[in-house]
């Protein structure tokens, strides 16, 4: 699998296709994008493995001739779908994403390793137990959060994972832990952003009277829940539910819009470009 | 038909009930509300004419001591729907809402009378006369606003209309016509409010990569695009659409929000409280 | 809670919600409908049991009395909410239903007691007793059906269930099963019924080449997945999608639609009417 | 403007991408596609016409070379992207979608040649006029369905257009008539197909209780209802909404539908396959 991208000139696909053609590169799926404002040209390219005479690595050190000659030294990669992609779980106490992600993998449809799932309260541990998967309890005291943070980043790192989700976990992630996380941590926030920024976006919404409300799945920056959106989607509401009627009502949405963003995170379907997202 | 607010506690819905039922009253259609922060009970009736022995004046005279009883002296109102419902239609140069009301009033699905369209430019002059209704044309110069409203309000009062519709007007209101049409002006604002409020929410939107665009339709309120909304509505977008698709796809959603706004509020459907409505 | 049913009339709100008002009842919330073809009425009334000075039992009685003096021997019902709804959940190999509801139970979402699993594969037992809930494997062999079909029964009738839930059980339920169970057995249909009736709906969507995959809760009743449609929902396919993408798209839709109607049974806001309902 | 398609194998694009590279073209948009089902491949290339040293027809007559190499004799076609579509509109009474369809063009947002249109009855002739568009009388007695379809046929192929849209027309076409305009008939129907067939689709939708009623934008074929679906849409309805309702909500998704069809077909994004369609 190839994601790239460049500024755009002609011959870029040909210059691409030629060399998968070359090798004999069976290609299962291709997309191209073109963004008319940056000029910028992006690709995602997946190739049959077994179609292809050298391995990944082989690969990925002759794909880095292409792109150099086309003008792009860093923004692209080679992954291997072949390989199982590793997931690591932030939460709290709100269960129902993880309750629905556990399911889907549980069920297959989600085809991850959840290496583990870490929790600033001990309240969701028998379920992720139940399904087989390590659950690491650390508590965030008001006076030791950077330690907390230290630790989960320990505990997170010694995976390696492809995707960090933070599925309801209530704590602002410190910029450093956003940087070193940049483009692997996923979060899911209860609006339709740039609605209701911040605390309690159901009240938010509430109290404004809006006839949706959404949830937003974008990866995460020091900026609070301004980093580049993977998805979005909306419920109806209506003047009969209360807050907590559209607490329910929005949660489905938020299990939904982050199990999409997800499987397209770990698909390599998310390119990123600036504040905005290319999903192929 | 009457729509009625008032303080809750037990026996309103019989003491209305038993009003309606003595005078024979037939209830077509009856909807209720309680909202249990504000303590506020809301309830619309729509009742055949025919089957009460009076009129509608009569109507109104009688169930004022009913609402006085229910401790309302004045938020309710009683409104004959066999009343033609008058809309006045303030436009600029865009025309998509225009055609959108023209062709459900022409093809007889809002049955309304548009009693005149106002243009700050002439562009949807032909089009409005070609449906046979008066077209307005009153210039917005930079340093004649002042002017130009009056004579819009002059225009618009003179037909004392059910609705003024600010179909993509591109000016803001004085206050002074905010609180004169308190109630009456509905605008349709080209986005998902709370977000994007404002110019050129299209670029806005594109800007912060959303992958949803929607539109408003909300009273006019001397707040700017905070009044009380009354139906929200949103399509997907994605990486492939430039600001131009953007607002190509918006004028679709634009289109229906407005057209449902309006008909509910023509059909008394909509009562405001505080800056929330509920919409029966 | 009432739920009534009557031939429509003037005086019929009056008549309950005097009725209501007598015995202090404070309504939390009411609907009303009433069909023009069949000229048929329904309501819901939803009344706080701490404001009446009488139990259940006793509002039942004296319920009787309105209901009868209104041409409505049987067509109404007095149900408790206070009483902890019980749900009996039939699935086969399946589990993306089955981990749904059970996340909804233990995150809170939806209170109620499942009472027991019964499934004719032995595959979802795990993450069934790992929510503490019984779980019963019940063989279908091809020659033995009916044995089964009976073993089923005296589970399921042994919690006396408000809900039996066929979530993807793939059984086709006997007639007399239908009919002992009638108004509680829901099943989850994976298309947009009426569309694509019996097996395999996915594929014959993929087959007809739709823009569209959808799900439908409806009651079981003897003629195969024709009964009375409680709630639907649709989600977007397009030409990239394979028939497993398309299973995998409609899960999410089956598992919320499911949801929903469940939620809304429970909360007994389905009035069903000849092979049509209303949900208040 | 390229759309291709052939029996999937390693080096199409790269095949085709050089041939565009050779020739300087700037691709201005790309998609791709192969049925795994079928082992068919699908492209579009849209390529800025400046950018080539030659004209459309030469384009053409070099690409056929490509073609033939692939595989592909007759399933390709090169569109002039610069010539302006010539659509012709064929309706009965109903107006909602002509008026939809006449607003987009006036409005600038579908920018075609509407050459005429053609009714059964003269009622929405002088709208038609109005905007400045032939409009045809053909009565369709009883008796003289043959001769008038000959009329119909003869008006229609006299502007050789690129789309014939049956704007809820309310014919059935003779299969001649389906033969000659394969592949440039576009009929609306008012339901989500397969479901409800044929006449008053709203009213089957209603006696079965659904509880959303659709569109459908499809080829036609001599197969009522049966040709290749472009495009599907739904919107909700409920217990309170008649048959007259649900016509009513209908009509904004036949519209919605139709537009989206119309313009995809116009830009050549549609490739029929057997009888499923890929929409890119």
């Amino acid at each position: 699998m190839i994601t790239f991208g460049c500024p755009d000139r002609t011959g870029i696909v040909a210059r691409i296709a030629a060399f998968l053609a070359e090798a004999g590169g069976w290609i299962v799926e291709a997309a191209y994008h073109t963004d008319p404002e940056t000029g910028w040209f992006f690709t995602r390219q997946e190739v049959r493995a077994d179609s292809l005479p050298f391995d990944v690595d082989e690969l990925r050190a002759r794909f880095a001739g292409v792109a150099r000659s086309l003008g792009s030294d860093t923004d692209w990669a080679v992954a291997d779908t072949a390989e199982r992609r590793r997931v690591v779980i932030l939460v709290s106490k709100e269960g129902h994403c993880l309750y629905d992600l556990l399911g889907r993998v549980a069920s297959g449809e989600l085809d991850v390793d959840v290496s583990a799932v870490i929790g600033n309260h001990e309240s969701l541990g028998d379920i992720t137990r139940a399904h087989g998967i390590p659950f690491h309890h650390v508590p965030f005291p008001a006076d030791g959060k950077a330690e907390a943070f230290a630790r989960v980043r320990e505990l997170v790192d010694s995976h390696d994972p492809h995707a960090i989700v933070l599925a309801r976990f209530m704590q602002i992630l410190p910029a450093e832990l956003c940087e070193a996380w940049a483009g692997r941590a996923l979060n899911i926030h209860h609006s339709f952003l740039p609605s209701f920024i911040g605390a309690r976006p159901y009240h938010q919404a509430h109290a404004r009277g809006v006839k949706l409300v959404g949830a937003t799945c974008h990866y995460v920056t020091a900026d609070l829940d301004a980093g580049p959106i993977i998805e979005q989607d909306v419920i109806r509401v209506g003047h009969g539910d209360s807050v907590t009627d559209m607490v329910r009502k929005g949660r489905d949405i938020e299990k939904f819009t982050l199990a999409k963003g997800l499987r397209w995170h770990l698909e390599n379907r998310v390119l990123v470009h600036g504040n905005r997202t290319v999903v192929f």
